[in-house]
């Protein structure tokens, strides 16, 4: 598709830099931000660029905040003794909508994989440590290993649980079992047996 | 969906401002520019804002252009006599990809829809017609009306006509027709009737 016009094409072609955006949809947003005026456009770009100046991450936990703690780590009514280990921000908001945890986070900014050249040093698992350790924001008692059930999750729940063992800190990981409204028939067989396994106590 | 930060929150509504983004692709798209170097995002930024600043209407056919005259308009290569009246510059792209059309355009920006408070002098009529009387850039032997087959369009096209005939120019339309490789029983019966009623010599 050629287009009339250099300006265009650069709104383009930035545009479908955006994971999932091609150039049709892109070219549609560009044809859409033409038909509005200035001020919309302006203040669009303006929030963009202030993604990357305005915005900062937790001296503790790495989530984003505007703020140098986040509001997670700063609430005095989350239970500051517990911090559960997501992959990154989305995780956070993931554990935040189901309304059940109370405690803090620590955002590790991916996960451990050489494939993608990516190694212990290159995500936050030495701040986790030192969290633990001297205990700031607060004494750490418990820390919930949330990652991804992947080879590249399970390597980072192993590493960081080697490094955590000595400090004597309680490990836990998150369960895993049939998801709620799935019938059994199309539970995965690995999934089906970690929940046989890991079978709990009926509770009605 | 609650998020960690205004900065963030301000990007995802500005983003679910582009047609068909929900706040969930919003949020995908500015966790991507989050990761992104602050140049790339800056570019993006710079790029759409340019689209206001940078981009002018051609003067004659009000296609978009990085020149005062697109370069469909200024081109000695094209039928400078014959002016195919499209409804916006999706429309110019889909007629200049066909590759079959080597004349000139007019964007009008629009159709008449009082419904949407359009009327004939909110898109580009006048400077239509005064094309035609006037004959720049170059004199019109033949207007192609290529409006939507909508209500509305087909109230534009009744209007241009009304206005045009009176200068004594050809005024033609696109040929309405089954599109070729579908099957009749999947044609609708107004585009079948149509087909019949307007069938053309075979030529083989």
């Amino acid at each position: 598709m050629e287009l009339p016009s250099k300006v265009l094409q650069s709104a383009v072609d930035q545009l479908s830099t955006l994971p999932g955006v091609g150039k049709r949809s892109a070219l549609r947003y560009a044809l859409h931000l033409l038909s509005q005026d200035k001020i919309a456009v302006h203040d669009l770009s303006e929030s963009l660029l202030r993604l990357k100046t305005d915005l900062h991450r937790c001296q503790y936990c790495h989530n984003i905040s505007d703020t140098e703690v986040c509001p997670i780590c700063s609430s005095t009514k989350r239970q500051s003794g517990i911090v559960c280990v997501v992959e990154n921000i989305q995780d956070v908001m993931a554990v935040e909508n189901t309304q059940q945890y109370r405690g803090l986070y620590h955002v590790l900014g991916g996960v451990i994989s050489p494939i993608d050249g990516i190694g212990p040093a290159d995500i936050e698992i030495a701040s986790l440590v030192e969290r633990v350790r001297i205990g700031k924001p607060a004494h750490v008692d418990e820390v919930i290993l949330a990652l991804p059930t992947t080879m590249e999750g399970d390597t980072t729940n192993y590493y960081i649980n080697k490094l955590l063992e000595p400090l004597g800190v309680k490990i836990t990981t998150l369960a895993r079992g049939v998801a709620v409204g799935d019938s059994l028939e199309y539970a995965d067989e690995i999934t089906l047996g970690r929940s046989i396994v890991g079978r709990i106590p009926f509770a009605s």
